[in-house]
């Protein structure tokens, strides 16, 4: 069974990816079980097997707390840090019968990440498979060489921060075209000052780790890039424990 | 006129730091200025001469679009930038007669740099003085050598974004006493694993421009490390220009 987790800033499309990737999954034959541990999403679009908001939801928390929306967002992360036990006991309930979870994460990919419920949780899954996180973005963060760049790093810090491989994978590419990344790549070297400089530094540093960095263009809307997107995981997937 | 802005990540303490520095500066014979950029903050321990909840709150844009919290802060960060003009003219009214503008930004650090209102508004706040970001951690992210690393790379990642220098602060050392770097270093070199090895490279390259990725350790609740954040900022402040 593989575990893919869906990462991501605000508003980049990771809930969309994780209902279009699993219906594309589970119409070439694949059992999929879907778990959303958002509990600050309103409405869910996928079958959920697993879902935070059985336990708590950050409306909730906002009333009981008496908190604003920034304050329940960060009680929810730490409230799924105090649950861990409970939540990956449903979620090695669900695993049963199944070649992929599909998790869908926190709106907010630093609830996730910077806190210490995402690396805790993802520690404690290792118990049921291996997790690979899928880092989803908007295209428009590609838009200048060292934004790239910058999206680049976010994928470092993802792996550092959780301790497991990232694909980046810029979504939206129907309203926004693939990312160029020859184009990018030649920008990049043609830059001037310090910030370009650093930029392509850095991003000569991340190719030599490209392996666990790859960067597809996809479309949850059109359901493109998904075979590609698929071998990445498979690949990865065969290679599991390279990089523990 | 120096601008401070302080990014960080929900939780970090950004606008205890905000209060706590300005108030410092204060006693220091400095004239201090208090932008608060966070419509969704429910209470401001600073007087603010700008305050963006005279313009929008986020609690008012879950009421008048119905959306959750996780929607609201997304249509709060893009409605920054669709009144940024407004937005920046009332910060130049207001950087009048001041040494020290505050920026205190939304409680969530991606709504800020990895949409478009953060890169946008620092550009156009160009025309009032040259921005330095502080960004804002909580010492617990720099319990493990990779991900301290992860966090250098943060820093990396917000200036590729914003296009300004930035300070890296581990707050709260009243709590979690002072990062102790040379021992981060220390395990960072006999880490073993793919991850680990990364986090060194990554890391090295960091230092290779630690002129803009500067680390300190201060309290904002002891006003410990003042001085040296201080220092650094105005050591940036002159040498202005040399990122661009």
């Amino acid at each position: 069974m593989q575990i893919v987790v869906f990462i991501g800033p605000a508003g980049s499309g990771k809930t969309t990816l994780t209902k279009e990737f699993g219906s594309w999954l589970n119409k070439n034959e694949f059992k999929v079980k879907y778990i959303n541990l958002d509990p600050g999403a309103e409405e869910v679009p996928y079958e959920c097997h697993f879902d935070i908001r059985e336990i708590f939801t950050t409306r909730e928390i906002m009333r009981k707390y008496s908190l604003g929306p920034n304050g329940a967002l960060i009680k929810s992360a730490d409230l799924m840090l105090e649950k861990k036990s409970a939540i990956v006991s449903r979620m090695r309930e669900v695993s049963v019968d199944c070649d992929f979870m599909l998790i869908d994460t926190p709106g907010q990919m630093e609830l996730f990440v910077f806190r210490e419920s995402g690396p805790k949780l993802l520690e404690e899954l290792e118990s049921i498979g291996h997790p690979i996180t899928v880092l989803v973005l908007d295209p428009i963060l590609a838009s200048s060489p060292e934004s790239f760049v910058s999206m680049q790093l976010l994928s470092i810090v993802a792996q550092l921060r959780l301790g497991v491989e990232s694909v980046v994978v810029f979504n939206k590419s129907d309203a926004y075209g693939e990312v160029d990344l020859q184009e990018i790549k030649r920008r990049l070297m043609f830059g001037k000052g310090v910030i370009s400089e650093m930029a392509l530094s850095f991003s000569k540093l991340v190719e030599e780790y490209s392996g666990p960095s790859r960067i597809l263009s996809i479309s949850a809307k059109d359901k493109s890039g998904f075979n590609e997107l698929m071998d990445v995981l498979n690949e990865i997937h065969c290679s599991c424990g390279d990089l523990t």
